[in-house]
């Protein structure tokens, strides 16, 4: 048999490849091309527009940082809204917290969350039939348009890169309504792409919220096919500064959320560890961090 | 012009690939095969049997993560030895310790050092002709076997996988001798690849020293073309464990030395933070650390 390599095409001269044992779905959908193939490395690998989103090998280290992080930064996270990841797997991270009451998703593309039904079982598991659970498929900023008020204590954007569908996730309009229908001590992450690679990423968003967060901060994950270094993660928070949580005050939460020992990636010190940003990323956050 | 692409060769079906604009040398040494080439992407690019080694743009997390940690951890780092890292850019951090009296490189194949020297002199700067410097085309099996008791406060073992040319260097003998040529706060650190696809390497190495050295760790740093999420760099240490710093000892330290402000990847927290290990990485070190 002939090798057959994909290719991805995030940056035009320079990245991964993964030799492919077979493809399981290629198609355009109204918003994307999505693929889903099979790798001798990495087992089954999601690709939207030519940009790996997810492997069944690592995506715990990406879920696990999305979810857990926020969560337990927030005192009492009951109500969580979770826009894009359509595969489902910082849904099932996020019902872990058995303090989590409803977890809403909204998906713009619902043909991803069907293809990852059909070949990525294992990244959601039974989070689709949780009686928590909300799955939307819908627009994500229209969702947070027509939210009430205080409505979440938690809001995870799990987005592609700020191009193509991803683009208006990244607006004043849509950070001005997640401040709005976030609670008292609301936390909002977002995925902030690979400062090594795409520094401008970090610093728009970040700049962009502090219009309307008391608190922005990041924290780190080293995803290992979200490749060049560390892949950045932005917070901002009402209420209280997220950098007053020590080591033990996050091991109580996650214990009372029933967290502990279940992670591959996430301990309270690789959390609070996560905060400490080299000087190549820290120098693209607003000068007044929070 | 037609797109010409290196692809990396470390693992069989997965890795990075760079658009190449020209190759500056591509020899067979008597012990590897040695590429330097200059990308789009990262600048000057030196690859040894196809595996990459150093990249012009991101060579800093690499070097100060394995330079400034143990020097650190030492109380009083005077006398280091390094073997291997060719290219010089260990011995320019290890020198940027004022503190430092004597910094010792031992490095099998001159020719890497050569084509360093013609093809990326800003790895190494001015390091080559620094007093405290002594450069040795030499083995470093040798070198630790006939250097005297207590003779390095600090070892860095800058070494390819271990595979080729840097076998010898995960040896029972070579440890022995390693904890002997050490004072009696000594400290060793070598890096044990990237534990997400090469996990042997790190538990075979910490196994190995734990036989030697009271203290047996590892940190991380994500390095952006040592793809595959966090590497590790092994850590095992005398006298003290090296676990009792905080960041305010090692703030102290590198102020002392002259450090502080001068780095891009690491700090005094960025070091404490590194120590904090995902679990499907400490699964790999000796069930009691040090």
């Amino acid at each position: 048999m002939a090798d057959t390599w994909f290719n991805e095409s995030l940056y035009p001269d320079w990245g991964q490849r993964f030799q492919t044992v077979r493809e399981l779905a290629r198609e355009r959908s109204d918003f994307q091309d999505i693929v889903v193939f099979e790798s001798t490395s990495h087992g089954r690998v999601l690709a939207l527009d030519g940009v790996i989103q997810i492997t069944e090998r690592d995506e715990f280290v990406y879920q696990e940082m999305l979810a857990h992080v926020p969560l337990l930064t927030h005192p009492k996270a009951e109500r969580v809204l979770i826009i894009g990841a359509g595969d489902g797997g910082v849904l099932k991270r996020v019902l872990q917290h058995n303090t989590v009451k409803q977890a809403v998703m909204v998906e713009i593309d619902g043909r991803v969350v069907e293809l990852a039904k059909e070949h990525m079982p294992m990244i959601a598991g039974d989070a689709w039939h949780d009686p928590r659970a909300d799955v939307i498929i819908g627009d994500g900023i229209d969702y947070v348009a027509k939210a009430a008020p205080s409505s979440f204590d938690v809001i995870i954007v799990d987005s592609t890169d700020p191009i193509g569908v991803g683009e208006v996730l990244f607006t004043d309009e849509f950070y001005r309504d997640c401040e709005r229908i976030l609670s008292d001590e609301g936390v909002i992450v977002n995925q902030c792409g690979v400062p090594f690679m795409q520094a401008d990423e970090l610093q728009e968003t970040s700049a962009r919220r502090a219009k309307f967060f008391p608190h922005v901060t990041a924290y780190v994950a080293a995803v290992p096919t979200y490749v060049g270094g560390f892949m950045t993660l932005g917070m901002a928070k009402k209420g209280k500064n997220p950098h007053q949580l020590d080591v033990e005050q996050i091991r109580q939460r996650a214990q009372k959320a029933g967290l502990l020992e279940s992670c591959r990636y996430w301990t309270p010190e690789v959390h609070i560890g996560a905060f400490a940003l080299p000087p190549y990323i820290a120098e693209h956050l607003p000068a007044v961090q929070g």
